[in-house]
């Protein structure tokens, strides 16, 4: 069975954020005020091919911590749902 | 009013993505089979202060499209909840 898998890496709260502080700077002088909290992180998606939910969302999991995060500076959610079922 | 407000940004289908291929070739050797169609994005959150979820979603919009994303290759998709109220 084909799963979407939708895996948002963050950077965990008080590692330096870079990207997202020069966007929150950039904002007002273009008119966009009221912007705070900015954090720029990755989205990755992939289909996979698992026997259940509870399997493709192991999978997904494993791989996250292996290879698409790293876990001493990132977090990840990951979103499994069944292909063709909404996002 | 508080809004939580998250981007997430991805390559318009049929723009090659050098990463998400990379991902894809590799992960097969590291155990995991069944990967396909991986793509990179970004996702960006910030909280936006704004009168109503109409003028946080058309102001979060408007950012996309002059700066947060390439239009001629990028994708947006924008989520809006009042801050607080769950992801």
């Amino acid at each position: 069975m084909i799963f979407d898998v939708q895996v948002e890496v963050l950077l965990r709260p008080g590692i330096a954020d870079p990207a997202g502080s020069t966007i929150e700077r950039s904002l007002p002088t273009l008119g966009f005020d009221g912007v705070r909290d900015v954090r720029v992180g990755k989205s990755i998606r992939f289909s996979l091919d698992a026997a259940d939910e509870a399997a493709a969302r192991a999978l997904a999991g494993d791989m996250c911590a292996r290879f698409l995060t790293n876990p001493v500076i990132e977090d990840a959610v990951v979103s499994v749902a069944a292909a063709g079922g909404g996002s």
